[in-house]
């Protein structure tokens, strides 16, 4: 069917009916979650994907995502199956992409996938296919990417087919689940409050047209509101803002947090009090860093093209300036505990907590661990990473040590990502196996007062610098 | 009575049967609001002030102010009166100090009127009394402030008498009432959600005693949370950060506004879709700069603390210029949208409508008004401010033009301020008496579509630049 040459009228009714052929373009982090929701409310979704292992993982119902039991559910229904040839691409009557847009090496943003998916599809794709994008992009890359297609299917947009955005906004964790013995996450709270079909959209579209028909779509799979914006630019820019509000307001805690740590005043406290605030204020929490590929990549984008049309962008790049001193900073305050103990970064062991860039997610992602690491090697530290959510990960670019043996023989544990599995350790015992008794705590994560019981050297992000106070 | 000296539970007692003599210092736009909230909670307030005619206008219930009728109910029944004499403080048993506390030309926090009210208190104070800060300061300054008591008196605070700081969360709005002539606040809506005692505080006590007496003294006057913190400096902390968490946020929208405008995007229409977000954003606004008493003024404060104790605050720093920047992009859009009617800065005339530093307030201090005025007469401009709510106040540093004379002979209107009593001004009417048709939206009031069928010359702080696309 050519849905895009139907009435909006039509189209409800095909959507009503079921009668409408999803592919989605890229079954990763984003894609997967959209393919598993559109096949359980019944529609027929193929997954088109370049990588043979995701694809059979997807065939199988083995990928670690949010929701396990959905997809081995749509998957035996057989509503949902993946595959590496695009000419299911050319079946579709909807396309819902999804492809990474990470950042290039001069932090612009990079076309390479979705160029490479405006390939693919532009072979494929049938006359009247409605084409919806969810990555995250700079204002202006949809158009660029239905060009692409324009110029590789001989169609065009807004004509031939339609074309929509619509920003993903995934809130990125992991089910209760146990993978290979390790469980993912026990509060599950995220999960429960933001599934996908929890978490309205914003859709701006190439015509008015393909905006109403996404809209249509979307509320097939999403409970919530979706909004309607005036183009695909303005809908990309709501992405933007959404994503660099928080880079920035991460950024000002971190800023505040290292003047009050000095002041003598935990940050942790002031937050909360803050918190008791009827209007005007959000809670962000000071921390090791920013990473993953949505809120740094982003605010990139974003600066990126202030500068391109002439406008500086002081305050984002300041945000993102603050941020990137985060490790460095976690580094300092390990270097200020280790001299408690007589010992120097120089010579000293240190294992770091945790590898993902957030809590109880398997993704590590421009995770600030890296830096942190970067940062101890160059001082001739001694490095070890133990991240236990992270260890079936395949695509691991460091090598892991088990919890069990984090702290044995260390001068130092640093705690980055405040995976619930960590509270697991028990400080009491693990302390005999250290060699000295340091903890730099990145995410207000344990009990002060209970490791300086246990006497440990203990310092923290946000936390009161001690022999600092006003 | 020795309040102090007594346990909480008699204190708390004392509260419920209303035992307790309270003195506001200070009865401005801060005070004024507590010392009725407590009277009109039926207990003996006297407000203390230096200023002979703001004591006549409460004594007469006739300041313009958020609670009329309850001021003129409070001081009819005789449960709230004003004095110049310092004596009434030596006969209370709480002082609530709110007195100003703005910057000095480095920028600093000028604790001018709180040492000169330390020095009337220590002069006067009982012992056993418990003093009380309001006022918005940089950690630290209570505590010298309960030195500047300790020195002037003999009393050790924290011994002879309390100390707590319980910083204001006074929301700057006007209510539905008129003065004059002028109607304040059409809507109200502000002054109903959150009046004084719907406004959860937070506390902090020179010791744990003051802290408790504090929570125990505002609870009768607030149905809404109280937040104990550790120390005076920790509440102290969380008011910068409430405050400075808006300033930074206003600066965001500001600079990417400036993006945004020059990408041919409407930045309000990009916020209202990113609100349909439901974690994680927080919408602010872009406008002609951030004024008043508090939010810049707390940022001041944090980045010279941070300069002395060696953090060097960018952010911050920055944030404070991308707002500071705003009444120059103003007139940067205004000469824009002259040069199409053929006109130059040099030698037009315009006027600027508001001169306060919200809407519906009578408050002007800091106003990012003063700016536009001084960059528009540096250029050689012609201009003039109206601001029907400016009028009755007596300590205005410009003259004022009525609002049916506003647009007579200009060539260009910005508006600065969204008032609601400028949605009166007939734009069709008012056109023909000006003698080029230039409007400049500084807030996102008008209507653009209709002003342009209007045939008036439009830009706005966060409109899609004319000429400007992606």
């Amino acid at each position: 069917m050519a849905v895009y040459f139907e009435s909006t009228k039509t189209f409800k009714e095909m959507i009503r009916r079921r009668k409408v052929k999803i592919c989605v373009v890229g079954v990763g982090t984003i894609g997967l979650p959209a393919a598993i929701f559109f096949a359980s409310k019944g529609f027929r979704v193929v997954g088109f994907d370049v990588n043979e292992r995701r694809v059979e993982e997807v065939n199988k119902a083995t990928c670690v995502c949010e929701y396990p039991r959905m997809l081995e559910e749509v998957v035996r229904k057989g509503k949902l199956r993946a595959t590496t040839d695009a000419e299911v691409i050319g079946e579709a009557d909807v396309l819902i992409v999804c492809v990474p847009t990470p950042l290039d090496k001069e932090r612009r943003m990079d076309m390479r996938y979705l160029l490479s998916a405006a390939d693919e599809i532009g072979r494929n794709i049938k006359r009247g296919a409605l084409v919806v994008l969810e990555s995250s992009v700079s204002p202006g890359s949809t158009r660029k990417f239905g060009k692409a297609i324009e110029e590789r299917s001989g169609l065009r947009m807004g004509v031939d087919f339609g074309l929509a955005y619509t920003p993903e906004r995934y809130n990125p964790t992991l089910p209760q689940e146990i993978h290979g013995g390790v469980i993912y996450n026990k509060s599950c709270r995220a999960v429960e409050s933001f599934t996908f079909n929890k978490v309205g959209r914003v859709v701006g579209g190439v015509d008015k047209k393909s905006a109403e028909m996404t809209k249509i779509l979307y509320s097939a799979a999403i409970d919530a509101k979706i909004v309607e914006v005036s183009s695909l630019e303005a809908s990309e820019a709501t992405k933007l803002l959404e994503n660099i509000f928080r880079d920035v307001n991460i950024a000002l805690v971190n800023e505040i947090s290292k003047v009050y740590s000095k002041l003598g005043l935990d940050t942790f406290e002031i937050i909360e009090a803050a918190k008791s605030k009827p209007f005007a204020f959000l809670a962000h929490y000071p921390g090791t860093g920013v990473g993953g590929e949505c809120i740094p990549v982003d605010t990139w984008y974003l600066i990126k093209q202030a500068e391109e049309v002439g406008v500086e962008p002081e305050l984002m790049k300041t945000a993102r300036k603050v941020n990137d001193s985060m490790p460095k900073y976690v580094v300092e305050l390990l270097e200020r505990a280790l001299r408690k103990v007589g010992k120097k970064l120089k010579g000293s062991r240190v294992c770091l907590l945790g590898l993902a860039y957030k809590r109880n997610i398997n993704d590590s992602r421009q995770s600030p661990t890296f830096d942190v690491i970067r940062e101890l090697q160059e001082k001739g530290v001694e490095v070890d990473v133990c991240d236990p959510i992270m260890e079936n990960v395949t695509s691991n670019k460091v090598p892991l040590v088990p919890l069990e043996k984090a702290f044995d023989g260390k001068d130092a544990v640093v705690l980055v990502t405040d995976h619930d599995i960590f509270k697991k350790v028990k400080l009491k015992d693990v302390r005999k196996r250290m060699r000295s008794r340091v903890i730099i705590d990145g995410r207000n994560f344990f009990n002060e007062k209970e490791l300086k019981r246990l006497g440990f050297i203990y310092a923290g992000v946000g936390k009161a610098l001690e022999g600092e106070r006003l």
